[in-house]
């Protein structure tokens, strides 16, 4: 192998800066072979220029380093706008002709940001990409969760300096406490600190370089500073600075500040060095000044006429298969292996009959991960994140097989940690779900256990996975990853000690905006059909699985065998607590509300015993959806199976209302549900006050199918009276004792 | 004025510490006045005694500080699951006496967490408090937020070690850089490192004093280090450290790190000193221990019989209207002066007719804001929070009137830059909310311009806020304070060139989960409206106003007076583009839908000049409700003046399709509303593309209304099939062009 030298590294920049500039500039004359004409610019200049160059120059180094040492590594771009540098990459290490062998370089160039070809950020389109990098923040995060329990890789991650100011990048630097050094790979952060955002200077590019280094090394790195304008080759000082960094990187924690000027190699009085860098600099009436930029790079000594780049910088590439674009952790789906899924037999809750036994729901889950965390232990494929709430979620059985990972040295009294844990605790959504991704993305498997009411803080984020997913999907290349799998739990029903602040069910009505082909939205009603969905979720691909569940200790309606029964079908009737002719339907998902719905029929059976109810659980919320909007929605035969034609519905829903009527448009006469939910009426109270504020306790959905069945709202006067006035009395019970009262706590179910 | 000793300190902390047990456990014999009876415990033990002591501590240090210097100071308590302690503190200081002169000790102590009674987490019942706590991650930006254009006030803030792990918490650490030591107050951090979380240690608790003190230095701060067990005398050092801190506290920026052991005063064997200390750490059937424990601070030497503290505890309190919790900005409605709202004729478009002039609806609004800036200067108590985008989102009139704050030295080229400036610019949505929250709470004004896809990443915080605004509007002594104003622009339909993660407008869904008294939408189509739903959101209190709006020029539709009808109205008929009896109404809301429903209009004149069609504009989406469902709801008059009783109404929708199903529900007949809107289909393209993917262009809005009108849908085929056509004629011209045809751009509305 020839020993490239700094000349060529040069070269190899000049050659990928050179194409960057043209995606945003070029439709025609990509190479200016002839003289630059308005007919080759782009009708429409798109493209952010001010990041490429120092990406490049990362992407460059990451080359030398991998060709040097033949280490493997994935690269993760923070700054996703800068896609027309990672581009310009991929065509000269050759992956975009790998992909597509028919791609010419105007279909490149021409196509970025041209309808129909790639877009102007990275996305799932684009090999080696991870993360798309529009929304900002979660480049460190995810670099990190693809980094655990894959000890031979290197993660580098770039990390723009505007990307820095937020929240999620803020706390992941902190990120290295979590990482075992033995059983996980390493994460190589590149600050990259150009000093501007769009129009105002960064807080990091801001900061001395005294400054960076304290704040750094206080969060446990060894920080390195290159600044491209301190140096005549900065090439061989960054070279220098990786194989440094590489050296002991999983001892010494080193990362990279790197000060390069804001759209670098852009002519000053065009903007360089400032923000007016950032996206296109020059405008299409400045076609002299775009073409005496363009050529000051010399494509001509860069480029073959078909595009390929000259034979020495080719000498710079690593070998093909551990270059950039082609590391098969950035198409992780292709290392996916099924995960080997305990049979449930063994956690099953027995359940005899109906509300004839108690457990809890997560509790049950808990023992049934704990066993997949030892099936997982020498695969290490399985992990779960979690803000600090596995034991308070009722999940710590999982605790007996793995420990909490932490690095950092204990110095107080603690339990359950482990260098090496597969569980990660830590109190930021935002870090639990970028971990996840990143985990999932390069081929493993992961939950997310969460109290619901702070599911909401990671919407951004989750909005953004939707899309990744969607558009991965219609990637061919793309092999499909696990899903990415959500228990929400501690739910807001059950929050009535933590109060209104922990009583939120918003994050179902968030993911109903999504793509059917990613979302799923499970509320199963006890611990066995909590057992069969959980199985379920973590063996399929490419999804948003959403399950909501209780923990605390509740009556069980179904055993296993009904349990699996029920969850294939996704909703059903329950016929043991119905009326084969019935008058009023009375519906529910949710742990809760099932309790409450089936409370319910047992009150009406007691004071209305002419009024013949039928039950209905829904565990998919989206079979309610109809067929042509969800793969998941119910025949219409089958809809009516469970709701009748025209029968009053009185539905029990564990979230906001407007959920339930949003999935059910579209269906005949949808106003025939009466849907109960969460009314954003909250405090610290009884479970039970807090079911009457809101009017789902047993008595409002009795005293409601009453009122709304055809026939009943004037018989059954006395009647609803009656329920509400046991309301009443039992609510005020609550205020006086402090506690529900015994008639709730201690109902009989087989009465 | 005596001078209190350390001793005293030590009895006034043991007071408080014995009440917040006191809270967790007892509903009678609260000063233990007796031997400790079963039912003398509550039947639920609710609380967290974890942070308690600690919050305490800091507190009384506080007073100390207030009662030394005469400095105004406002306590934001990040941990706010440690009310009990705040409780105690109001209790002993007068505050709860002075607001409910009719509270007796045991009304506190029996009513915390009790149903009816205060709740668990601090909350607006709260005196004293502006901010909640239960979510975590936003107490710091919030003490900025409240130390804004308040030169004269220091905001404390206790920041749990829990709390600091969160993305939020770790970028708010670098807002000292936005804060004016000239025109602002300062912001005193108090990291309260007690080691754990609900049951695993935290990071920064396991972070060495170096790290510490690395880290925040490099952040800017200057670290003070208390540690409560390396000194016989803590309230003394804490004294000196304060003292300290707040000699040059605008020039050091000084920060304190606070170790105290979890649970600080519980004994060692019932889990002091460790995570089991967390919440509630003896239970019910340890009633020797219990009684013991709280003992152990010998109620009787600290309260007389009917609970006033003995005497010589009110030595150590500042003067009263000083006192933490009457500090006027915690009850910033009292402070909050109506704006001094420029008049809009000068900043109107002039409209000769629809369609007739070209504007940007955020430009021209920008210059309002500019005239509001100026208005302001010496008031100070309006600010514009934005994530590094006003520019882009063309506000930046704004930047002539006042600059970005920034105190750090700028060592590169930038514009606009200013110590004292009123617009705040971050990369970070949590921190412009936390900021704002806090501004408006103290009693000023604001608004929050943000591009329409990233303002779901402070979903989170709108949840929280609204709960705050809901429950503090029941709050008989909290005055209203400013309404908080999201203005979204840069929206999804014209991020065709930033792509698919740009395209995301479900902050709307979101709002729509909230309570009808705090919540408003509004959609305005053209740069008048805009000017008129500013202006009124700008004077309105307690509600969270979301405006959206375009940035990029567009046709103009009404005139100022015309707008100022429109808006008052909320939604209403375009009787200028609809027949006076139609056969179908076409409905938008939104800029852009409504640029493609007036276009839409406009060709069934020309291709179906038979088919009769009704405009019709919603500006305030909640008009759609009914008035039983929130209270801009249109009486069902109205509705059928705008929508007819059976109309079919095609509805072009800015967001997604649901939130109008959502807030049409419970109007007769839904289901002859057929509304488009974003479907998730997304990618970087042109306008039109992005519009044709979405099914949302001005052909698929006309062919719609054919297709849905009846006695057409057999006649109108050869319509539909015309207007299909030339849709497709226009997008592949755009594929093939990358551009849209100027049939598009370049529409004439006046044909």
């Amino acid at each position: 192998m020839r020993t490239p030298t700094t000349e060529t590294s040069r070269r190899y920049r000049r050659a990928c800066d050179y194409l960057a500039a043209a995606m945003i500039y070029l439709r025609d004359n990509v190479l200016l072979r002839e003289p630059l004409r308005p007919e080759h610019l782009k009708p429409r200049l798109l493209g952010h220029w001010g990041t490429c160059p120092g990406i490049t120059f990362v992407y460059c180094g990451l080359n030398g380093l991998v060709r040097r040492t033949g280490q493997r590594t994935l690269l993760v771009t923070g700054p996703g706008h800068g896609a027309p540098a990672v581009h310009a990459n991929l065509w000269l290490e050759g992956t975009h002709s790998a992909i597509d062998p028919g791609m010419t370089l105007t279909d490149l160039v021409k196509g970025f940001s041209w309808p129909g070809g790639f877009p102007s950020h990275l996305s799932p389109e684009v090999p080696g990409v991870v993360h798309e990098g529009g929304e900002l923040g979660y480049a460190l995060a995810t670099a990190f969760g693809a980094a655990l329990d894959d000890p031979d890789l290197l993660v580098a991650c770039i990390v723009g300096d505007g990307e820095a100011e937020t929240g999620p990048t803020a706390a992941s630097w902190h990120a290295n406490k979590f990482l075992d050094p033995e059983t996980c790979g390493a994460v190589l952060p590149v600050l990259h600190l150009n000093g501007a955002k769009i129009s105002s200077p960064t807080i990091y590019a801001t900061m001395s370089d005294d400054e960076l280094t304290d704040y750094f090394r206080g969060a446990g790195w060894s920080p390195h500073i290159v600044d491209v304008e301190r140096t005549d080759d900065p090439d061989l000082v960054f070279a220098e600075t990786l194989d440094a960094a590489h050296k002991d990187i999983k001892q010494r924690r080193p990362m990279i500040l790197l000060r390069s000027p804001k759209g670098w190699g852009l002519p000053k009085e065009a903007g360089g060095g400032t923000f007016h860098a950032h996206q296109v600099p020059l405008s299409a009436d400045q076609l002299p000044e775009i073409e005496a930029w363009l050529r000051s790079y010399r494509p001509e000594e860069l480029f073959h006429d078909d595009g390929r780049p000259m034979d020495d910088l080719l000498d710079l590439l690593p070998s093909e298969e551990l270059r950039l674009g082609r590391v098969p952790q950035a198409n992780g789906g292709r290392l996916r292996r099924d995960l080997p899924l305990p049979e449930l037999e063994k956690f099953a809750i027995d359940v005899p009959e109906p509300g004839g036994a108690t457990a809890s729901a997560t509790g049950t889950t808990g023992s049934w991960l704990a066993e997949l965390m030892r099936a997982t232990e020498q695969r290490r494929d399985f992990r779960i994140m979690c803000p600090d709430e596995l034991e308070s979620n009722k999940l710590g059985a999982v605790l007996d097989a793995t420990g909490r990972a932490f690095t950092w040295p204990l110095t107080q009294y603690s339990e359950h940690m482990a260098q090496d844990g597969r569980v990660l605790e830590v109190l930021s959504e935002h870090l639990c779900q970028g971990w996840l991704q990143g985990y999932l993305l390069t081929g493993r498997h992961g939950l997310f256990p969460c109290y619901e009411a702070f599911a909401s803080i990671v919407d951004g984020m989750v909005n953004q996975y939707a899309k990744f997913l969607k558009m991965a999907g219609e990637v061919p290349w793309r092999a499909p990853v696990a899903s990415l799998n959500y228990l929400l739990t501690s739910e807001g029903w059950r929050q009535e000690h933590n109060g209104y602040s922990h009583q939120g069910p918003g994050f179902i009505n968030n993911l109903l905006t999504k793509k059917s082909s990613v979302t799923r939205v499970y509320l199963p009603p006890d611990a066995n059909t909590l057992l069969v969905t959980m199985r379920h979720c973590l063996a399929t691909t490419n999804r948003i699985n959403l399950v909501v569940a209780g923990k605390n200790p509740a009556p069980q309606w179904l055993d296993l065998a009904e349990a699996e029964r029920h969850c294939r079908a996704g909703a059903g009737v329950w016929e043991w607590a119905s009326h084969p002719e019935p008058d009023v339907v009375l519906a529910c998902a949710g742990g809760i509300p099932t309790v409450e719905t089936v409370a319910a029929a047992w009150l009406l059976r007691r004071h209305a015993p002419e009024l013949r109810v039928r039950v209905v659980n829904v565990v998919d919320l989206l079979t309610l959806s109809t067929p042509d909007k969800h793969p998941h929605g119910m025949s219409a035969e089958e809809f009516t199976a469970c709701f009748g034609e025209d029968l009053p519905v009185v539905f029990a829903f564990h979230g906001y209302p407007s959920a339930v009527h949003e999935v059910l448009h579209g269906r005949p006469d949808p106003s025939r549900f009466h849907v109960h939910g969460y009314l954003e009426e909250g405090t610290t109270t009884t479970p039970f006050d807090l079911l009457v504020s809101n009017r789902m306790s047993r008595f409002d959905l009795a005293a409601d199918a009453v009122g709304r069945t055809p026939g009943w709202s004037s018989r059954g006067g006395g009647i609803v009276q009656e329920l509400l006035e046991k309301r009443e009395e039992l609510k005020a019970y609550a205020y006086r004792e402090g506690e529900d009262s015994p008639e709730i706590t201690e109902w009989e179910w087989s009465a």
